[in-house]
């Protein structure tokens, strides 16, 4: 079974994954579900998608995996596994097709440093606009913001490539996107104005056939966005 | 080269790493520096060992490890790594003797959904030990940090093995034994009492020929504690 209208407490819980397939819990706009949801569409893994909603969580939900966060991913053989850098490492490790991590360890290493440290600038794209909506002077996150917006730029000059793992799509850029695809919904596309080699590289993600198919349209992340800024997330929103 | 007492800001930055060996920026009191040695004496590795003042760190450390952490690692090629468990799994990963890490994908995921869970009981062991010195009421953090050790006495109930990747010591483990190691000496000892499986397995990991080697007796690290709780810390205490 694939749900695209989501799940919550009180629906009845999903059969067994069936054989041959991999199942994702995810939430069509949650940006750490688009990671895995980006790699198993890169990697053209058969899988079934069921939408969650995470305002009112389903009991089984829960059960399978208690900290009730998506991505989660369920094997046909009852594995769970959590955490987005995790299931999309798992997803590459599992399925040998379109490998989107480097096969030495020291290539392997260097993109997680690279996650490590995006996961870092995550946390101010939030401030800056959970801040704004408050009405909160959100200067200082707004520099620091901008701040790690230039080192990123930095890295791609230094690494003189288009991609930040080389001069093709890999791990690291579906694990930085998702914040990216977001950007002009939640007005901060002027954040990338003093950073041309960055910009130039979210307009070549734009390009990127998994990327496309994945990804929804400002308008729609600004419907969205508003629904979740009034405390009642249209997780349907689009359907 | 291999430096016993640390090295401050001022000192004489050390050469290239020599061919067919790796170096550790270290200290010798870091819980996550020694996740770091545990894993190079587990699987003996050749290295050499430079330890760093971290209250006042050398330019030259900042400049190859910005972030100015240990465990950091240099290879002979000028490769920097650093984040402990980036560290170890990378060193897994480069030396193929004794496997930490199991060698599926899900075996891998299953200890990285361990590890990320295991890092959020890190920062209690710090409120309650950090909030008891400031004469906190630190009640809250102590039922959390129970809670968290119970939830692991659990874990080792459900899997029925005596370590947590199975009947002998993996990468989870040494992961997870440095905070261990200092309990007695931040006089936490008392909250492995309702947990008689995790106990067991700290007696187990005791025995282990990598932690036997890697560890400081308690009045060691009660030593280096008094230091570092009266702002100067002794990081060559004892040699």
């Amino acid at each position: 079974m694939s749900t695209e209208k989501c799940l919550a407490k009180g629906s009845a819980a999903p059969g067994p994954v069936p054989s041959k397939l991999i199942r994702i819990y995810s939430m069509r706009f949650c940006p750490f579900a688009e990671r895995a949801r980006l790699v198993l569409n890169a990697k053209g893994i058969e899988h079934e998608t069921i939408n969650i909603n995470l305002k009112d969580k389903p009991e089984w939900f829960l059960e399978k995996n208690p900290l009730g966060l998506v991505p989660t991913l369920e094997t046909s053989a009852g594995d769970v596994i959590c955490e987005s850098d995790i299931t999309c490492e798992f997803l590459d490790g599992s399925y040998p097709k379109n490998k989107l991590l480097p096969s030495c360890a020291l290539g392997k290493a260097k993109q997680k440093m690279m996650m490590e440290n995006f996961s870092k600038v995550v946390p101010y794209v939030y401030k800056v606009v959970l801040g704004k909506n408050k009405g909160e002077d959100v200067s200082g996150p707004e520099a620091e913001l901008k701040e790690k917006f230039s080192k990123l730029n930095k890295d791609l000059v230094n690494k003189k490539t288009k991609f930040f793992g080389g001069d093709s799509v890999t791990m690291i850029d579906y694990m930085m996107w998702p914040w990216f695809e977001r950007l002009e919904s939640y007005g901060l596309k002027s954040f990338l104005d003093g950073t041309p080699e960055l910009t130039k590289w979210t307009e070549l993600m734009l390009e990127d056939p998994s990327v496309k198919a994945i990804m929804h349209s400002v308008d729609t992340h600004k419907a969205f966005n508003k629904s979740y800024g009034e405390g009642k997330p249209d997780y349907d929103y689009g359907l």
